[in-house]
């Protein structure tokens, strides 16, 4: 079930028009508001207005308190400056932002003697390897979480304004401290991200002809190095403590193995505990719908690689009225197939794989683990 | 395409009934062989034979050249004493390995002066979080790689008939020196896996309702951390210097980033300069059935979770002709809603995006990637 959108119609004003930006422009749109669209870049703010986004700020802004509520949509170094110049010109009641980053935009205004009272970060958990108003669409935050991140200096109303943006928006506020929000997503976002890089990078110096027979495994956990290297370092840059800190709980463990096992010592104990460690920490990652890690079973389905196969694969799995928890498709190098596994509740699995078997798939193996 | 499987009509030894093994005896007897097969649980035994994988290898062996061929498909610090102990007693005119480490067990043997013209080991790509006899399937071998790794040592029948055997199970056999299969498969397989751990064990200090707001990106990250820990201790001992310069290649570059971060100096280029090596790499990763990466775009479709959901999407993607080259499903917290993710060729982006919105599909967002 999608959650309900509610009414958001005031004015509101949007610096940035990027994906997210433009997003949000469609989604208050949607949602009834009075949104103007302002960037550095004129032709992005034409690309977003043609797309419906909203109007050109221009005419607008200059009149004290044009709009109710302001959100920067602004690489992470530029959220300080763009939110100080705005409160000093009074252009919006309530000056918010949707950077990665909380404490540097907070401490930036607070440090140059801006009032805060009216300003108040936010993070919607929205978007990734994405970018351009282009590929802006108003659902893009629905039921997504939104971190809203109020200090004691914060007036009530303005996190409320917040608040009923991200509502309105189709997303979950969740709201968090600022030195919080950015210690866990340096844990669970920023440091994944330089991991994954990190371990991609490594591959550069093998054969092209050796790399050809890499497998799923270290495709997925080097997914996340496709990203925009220009953004990930603004943001790595922004929240430098908590990074710093993140990366060493994951190389400092690492190393220590690595010099377990040149000392041909203890070396087996060394590495069973990091990965025990692992499948301790891997136990805490939402399964589903964020709930509790349920037993499940993935069953692996040859297909041919056509179009329509894969649709009537699920419509097999369909007519059994088996849920899919989760679907992933592999593919082996040289070869015109792919490999779908399928994620279903273990107890689904054994009526699944002979339903399958039945209807002439080839099922080449199925397993139950924990997600 | 399937890849036609040959014919190998010999009498092949299996010793390690688990999932590989169990499905090698099915695959051999799906193309003629003999199977005979052994395990030091006889329970596992057992259960491969009753599921049709071969005849347990009591009787049989004993007698001087019972087999053509014997695979050893045991933990990788078992297979040198077993392969020496095979050719000692004269147990198969070949003896071969299926382990994920190549160089430990010829050293073994070259060490312990056993004559090594008649043994080959070799790697067959598949499988994975998966074991046990319970889990095999005939077609586990289809359309993977089988690396095989022959020394100057070797006679050339005794690598003809590891290669036979591969494409009668449907494999790609692949030819490698050990050296260079183990220090490729560090980087590919062993460090990936221990870098996922690494990076999910630090999770496991973050409160748990934290951990909750993870999205995708570190989900994928760490997916390899729910991989069995003793079966990978002793892969990471077995292989131990490639795999510890292979974590210093990871670990070293992020420590020096955390460094930097910390100086408040360099920080900006140093991490940039990890993000950047990172799409370097990653472009080397195969692409579908391994080819050059190609321009591939992601549209983001919202699907209702419901039985049949995934395959109706699925039907409107083939009922337009075009073939999805990937699909991967996400999940919004707290939410019964998920989120499909079809990647398809860029040409064919507009078109989908447009017919499924005509149909009524909720679609949030679509992007070109190379992937």
């Amino acid at each position: 079930m999608t959650a309900a959108r509610t009414r958001w119609e005031g004015r509101l004003l949007v610096v940035g028009t990027g994906l997210i930006g433009t997003s949000l422009g469609l989604a208050a749109r949607a949602a009834g508001a009075d949104v103007l669209l302002a960037d550095v870049d004129s032709r992005r703010v034409d690309l977003a207005v043609s797309l419906g986004a909203g109007r050109p700020a221009e005419d607008a802004v200059g009149s004290a308190a044009a709009a109710d509520l302001m959100i920067i949509a602004a690489p992470p170094a530029a959220i300080g400056p763009i939110a100080e110049d705005a409160i000093q010109r009074d252009l919006a009641q309530t000056v918010s932002h949707v950077g990665s980053v909380q404490t540097q935009p907070q401490v930036y205004l607070e440090t140059h003697g801006c009032p805060v009272s009216r300003f108040v970060g936010s993070h919607p958990i929205a978007g990734r390897e994405l970018s351009g108003p282009a590929h802006a669409d108003a659902g893009l935050f629905q039921d997504r979480p939104w971190v809203v991140c109020p200090t004691d200096a914060t007036a009530e109303d303005a996190t409320e304004m917040v608040l009923g943006l991200a509502r309105a928006c189709g997303a979950q506020p969740v709201l968090l401290d600022a030195g919080a929000h950015d210690r866990l997503f340096a844990r669970l976002s920023h440091v994944p991200q330089l991991v994954a890089s990190a371990l991609a990078a490594s591959l550069a110096e093998l054969a092209p002809e050796g790399v050809a027979l890499a497998g799923a495994g270290v495709r997925d956990t080097t997914r996340l190095a496709d990203s925009e290297p220009e953004m990930w370092a603004e943001i790595a840059i922004a929240n430098a403590g908590p990074v710093a800190a993140g990366i060493r709980a994951v190389a400092e463990p690492l190393l220590a193995v690595a010099a377990a096992l040149e000392a041909h010592g203890d070396g087996h104990a060394a590495v069973r505990r990091l990965l025990e460690g692992g499948r301790t920490g891997r136990a805490l990652l939402p399964g589903k719908h964020g709930g509790a890690p349920t037993v499940l079973a993935e069953v692996q389905v040859v297909v041919p690689d056509q179009p329509g196969a894969l649709a009537d694969l699920l419509a097999a799995v369909a007519s059994e009225r088996i849920n899919l928890e989760d679907l992933r498709v592999d593919h082996s190098p040289e070869q015109q197939i792919g490999i779908a596994e399928l994620v279903v509740s273990s107890a689904a699995r054994d009526a699944l794989v002979s339903a399958l078997r039945g209807a002439g798939w080839t099922v080449t193996s199925g397993a139950s683990t924990a997600l």
